[in-house]
C-alpha cells in the first residue's frame, strides 16, 4: 500500500510493473520467466475466459484437451514450425530424480527418456497427429476444437503478462474440407477477437494480415489485431492463422471428399493469452493505478460502510443500508463487493480500490442513511456524487455503461490522435519517435521491410484489411505501393 | 460404432476401456502415459469443474495460478514429500533444441539449465515458497486458494482417466493461523467432495482418514472419500490433507499472531482430478455403454426427428414440433441436443446416444405430431413411453430427477450389498475374492496392515469417520481393535 506508483512520465515501464504489482494482478516467482497469478489477476482472467469461451461456443466450437508433452520428432515434421520454435523449447529428458552418494537430490541418469519431450510451445503438431487418426471422410469435417491450456516458450527477457516463459492461453485448431471454408474460419475468429477487445476490453484494435516475415511458423497467412498502448507502442493482442495444408501434409492427414477422392485437410489455428491482461492494463490505467472496464472487472462496485467504532447504533443502521443496496445491485446483475473490515480505515480502503481499479466506489455513512443517499465515485474520472438510494441501482448500471463506453472512446481518440500518415522517411522517423501508429507506403518487399526495421526498430504490424490512401510510393525506395501499411515499434 | 462393447462379465477391464472409447471420452496419444480428452469427455469435465468451482467459491475460496515448473531444490525441502514424489518426476533439463551436423533435431547441449526443473506433480512446494512471502501477520490469514491445473506423475502402467502421467485436477492450498482452523478446513473440503460425489455424480462414498502408510507425502492426516466400483474394487475419489506446519517449516513461513509472537502457519491441501470421470463411468455404465447422471450430463436430452426423406410435408411438421419442444425444454433449463442430421438413420442415432449415455432420448415422427405426443426412452432403464407434448417439459424434468436419484440408489444398494463385516481371516479373504468393501477389526499397527496387504492385496481404504461395531479383535493378530476399518482391493 505504502509503495507509490511511478508516474508514467517518469518511467513508463516501471509504471506498468508498479500498477500490476500494486493491484495484485501478478507476482514474480523463483522460477525464471514464470510468474504467479494471484486471485485478483486470476479473477480478471476468468472473466475474460468466460466471455471468450461463450463466443467460441456461439460460433460452433467445442473444448478438448491434448497432451502437454510433444515428442521431439513431431516438432521436426513441419520445417518452418520447428525453425520457429526449436530455440525456445523446454525439454524433458528424464523421468525420475534420485539421490547421489552424499544424499543430494539429482536427476537419475538411469531414467533418461528414449526420445526427449518438448513442453508444448503451441499444439499444432500433437493435434494434427491426432486429427490424422480422427479424420477419414468429409463427414468427419469440419472439426472445430478449442483448448484452454498452459504453454511454455523459453524467453530470456521477460515482462509480467507481456512476455513470460509459461503463459495461459487458448488455442483453436480447426480442420476443414475446403480452402475457402478454412480461410473464412480464420477471418471469423479474428473478428471474434476484435469484438472481444473492443466491446469487453474497451481496447480499439486494427485488423489486418501480417507480412511474410512476421507470420506464425508454419502458417500461410497470419491475421492479427493490433492495439496502441499509452506509450505509443503497439501490442499484438491476438492472432488467427490460415495454415493451408501444411500440417495436414506434415502429418499425412487426408480425407475422402464427396467425389470419393483423397485430399489433404485444410487448417486454421488461433489464440489469445494472458498477454491480454497486460494490454488491458496499459490501455486504461493511470498514475493512481489500475483502471478496469466494467464488463470484465471482477468487482464492478465496492461499497465501504462508514461509522465510528464507538457508535453501535450508527453501525447497525449503516450496515443494514449497505447490505440492502448490495442486495439490490446483485439482483440487477451487478458484481458487488462489500468491505466491512474493521481493521482498516475508510481512507485506506478508498486507496486500495482505486489502485485495484474497481469502476465504482460507494460509501455510506450515518448521515447518508438519514438523507437516503450514497456517495458515488467513478474510478475513471474521480469526483464525488451524492445519489438517492431509491434510484441508486439505475444510476449505477447507467454509470457502469458510461464508464465502459468512456474508456473505449478515450482509447479510440488516443489511437486516432497517434495514428500518423506520413510520406517521407524523415517524417516517418519523427512520427515513430513521437510514438504511435504510422501509416505509410511500402513497396511490398521483405528487403525494404528489413531495412526499415533495422534502421528504426519499427515493424509492419499489419497490412490493414481496410487499406486506405490508394496507391503511392515506398518511403525508402520510391517503388510503387498498393496502399498504406501499419508500422509501429512494438512490445 | 460397429465395435461392440465387451460385456462386464467377460472382461471388466476391457469393458471399461470399450465404454470410454465408444463414448469418445478419451483417446490414446502417442505420448507415453498421456491421453487426449476429446469434446465429449471434456464437456463432462467442464460440468464437473463448474459445479465444484461454485462449491469452492461458496466456501470462500478464490482461484489463482502458480508455475508449472518447480526448481528441483524446492522438492528436496520437505523430506517425506520428496521421498514420495522423486521417483515419478518429469524433469526439464534443457531450454533449447538445435540441429546436429547431419541436420537432425537434437537437445542443445549448450542449453543445459543450471538447476533442473520438475514438472509439478503437485504444488505444495512452489505455493508455500510463495506464501512465505505473502504472509506476515495474522491479518494476512487465512489464505484460501484453489488452482485448476495439469500435473504430471510419471506412471509406468497407465489406464485412461484412472492413472495417467499427465492429468487435470484442482488443488486447494490454504494457510491458517491455528491448528483447529486448518483441521476444520481439511474436513470441510472432504465434505464438499463427498457432497459432489453423491449429489452430482450419484456415486455413494465412505469418508474417513487414511492410515499413516497411505498418507499424502508430507501430510499429518489424509482424509479421503472411497467409492465402490461395479467389479468390487475401491476407487479413491478425492483427498483432503491436514499438513500441520510441515510445509511452513520447510519454507520458513511464519506469521505474527495477535499476541505479537512469531508462529509457523498451519496448512491444508485437497484435490480431485479427471480420475473422477473414470469413477463415474465405472459406477453407472452398463454393457450397452456409458450411463450419465443427468446433473453432469453435457446433453440431458437428445431429440431425434423421424421422417422419410421423400416426404417434405412430414419433414416440415416434424422439425417444427422438434424445435418447439427443444425450445421449451431449454427455457426450463434442460440441456438439449437436436440431431437432425440426414446422413445417419434414426436407428444409428439411437445407438449412438445410448453408447454416449444421454439420460433421455426423445423421438418425434409424423404420427407423433398428429397425436400430439413424443416417444421417450430412459437410458438407465430402457422401455418406451408415449408422452403428450403439453406435459412433456414437466415429464422430462421429473424423469431426469428420477434418473438422478435412481442411479444413486442403485449404486448405494450395490455398495451396501457388497459391504461385508467379517471376523475371521478366512471370511476376510473370501469376502475380498467375492469383491467389495470389507469392514474388519485391525490392531492399529502398520506391521499388521502391511502383512494383510502382502497376503491379500487389500489395503485399508479408510478408518471411517463413522466407525461402527465397537471394539473387537484384530483378524490376524487377535490384538485389540478400536473399531472396524474399511478394507478393499483398489484401483
Amino acid at each position: 500500500m505504502a509503495e507509490a506508483i511511478t508516474p508514467r512520465k517518469t518511467d513508463y515501464n516501471q509504471w506498468y510493473v508498479d500498477v500490476v504489482r500494486a493491484a495484485n494482478l501478478a507476482d514474480y516467482s523463483p522460477v525464471r520467466g514464470s510468474m504467479i497469478i494471484p486471485p485478483n489477476g486470476y479473477a480478471l482472467w476468468e472473466n475474460m475466459q468466460r466471455t471468450l469461451d461463450g463466443m467460441f461456443k456461439a460460433t460452433g466450437h467445442e473444448n478438448a484437451y491434448f497432451p502437454l508433452f510433444i515428442p521431439q520428432s513431431f516438432l521436426a515434421r513441419e520445417a518452418e514450425h520447428v525453425e520457429g520454435f526449436a530455440k525456445e523449447c523446454a525439454v524433458v529428458t528424464h523421468h525420475r530424480l534420485t539421490t547421489d552418494e552424499e544424499g543430494n537430490l539429482i536427476v537419475d541418469p538411469d531414467a533418461k527418456l528414449d526420445e526427449p519431450l518438448v513442453v508444448r510451445p503451441t499444439s499444432e503438431t500433437i493435434i494434427w497427429d491426432t486429427y490424422s487418426r480422427w479424420i477419414q471422410s468429409w463427414r468427419d469435417l469440419p472439426i472445430l476444437i478449442n483448448q484452454w491450456a498452459n504453454v511454455v516458450r523459453w524467453e530470456m527477457r521477460t515482462r509480467l503478462f507481456l512476455r513470460t516463459a509459461e503463459f495461459l492461453w487458448q488455442e483453436g485448431h480447426t480442420a476443414h474440407a475446403t480452402e475457402v471454408e478454412a480461410m473464412e474460419e480464420a477471418r471469423r475468429m479474428l473478428d471474434v477477437y476484435a469484438t472481444f477487445a473492443e466491446d469487453f476490453m474497451a481496447m480499439p484494435v486494427v485488423k489486418g494480415a501480417k507480412t511474410a516475415s512476421e507470420r506464425f511458423a508454419g502458417a500461410v497467412e497470419t491475421f492479427a489485431i493490433e492495439a496502441l498502448m499509452q506509450d505509443g507502442k503497439a501490442l499484438q493482442a491476438g492472432t488467427s492463422h490460415f495454415l493451408g495444408q501444411n500440417f495436414a501434409k506434415a502429418f499425412n492427414c487426408m480425407f475422402t471428399n464427396q467425389q470419393n477422392e483423397q485430399e489433404y485437410v485444410w487448417a486454421t489455428s488461433w489464440g489469445v493469452s494472458t498477454r491480454l491482461i497486460g494490454g488491458l492494463v496499459m490501455t486504461h490505467s493511470d498514475d493512481q493505478g489500475l483502471v478496469l472496464p466494467p464488463r470484465l472487472a471482477p468487482n464492478q462496485v465496492v461499497i465501504v460502510p462508514i461509522y465510528r467504532a464507538n457508535r453501535e447504533d450508527d453501525k447497525a443502521a449503516v450496515l443494514e443500508a449497505v447490505e440492502r443496496v448490495a442486495r439490490e445491485l446483485r439482483v440487477a446483475g451487478v458484481r458487488v463487493k462489500v468491505d466491512a473490515r474493521e481493521e482498516h480505515r475508510p481512507g485506506w480502503k478508498f486507496n486500495e480500490y482505486e489502485v485495484q481499479g474497481v469502476p465504482l466506489r460507494l460509501a455510506i455513512g450515518p448521515r447518508d442513511v438519514q438523507n437516503g443517499v450514497a456517495e458515488v465515485v467513478r474510478r475513471d474520472q474521480g469526483g464525488k456524487e451524492s445519489v438517492p438510494l431509491d434510484t441508486l441501482t439505475g444510476t449505477v448500471t447507467s454509470l457502469l455503461d458510461q464508464i465502459q463506453r468512456g474508456l473505449f472512446n478515450a482509447a479510440k481518440s488516443r489511437q486516432d490522435q497517434h495514428t500518423h500518415r506520413v510520406d517521407s522517411y524523415a517524417d516517418f522517423q519523427a512520427a515513430l519517435d513521437a510514438g504511435g501508429f504510422v501509416l505509410a507506403h511500402w513497396d511490398g518487399t521483405p528487403e525494404t521491410e528489413a531495412r526499415i526495421k533495422e534502421e528504426t526498430k519499427a515493424t509492419i504490424r499489419v497490412v490493414p484489411f481496410e487499406r486506405e490512401g490508394g496507391t503511392g510510393e515506398d518511403l525508402l525506395t520510391g517503388r510503387p505501393s498498393e496502399g498504406r501499411v501499419l508500422f509501429a515499434r512494438s512490445y
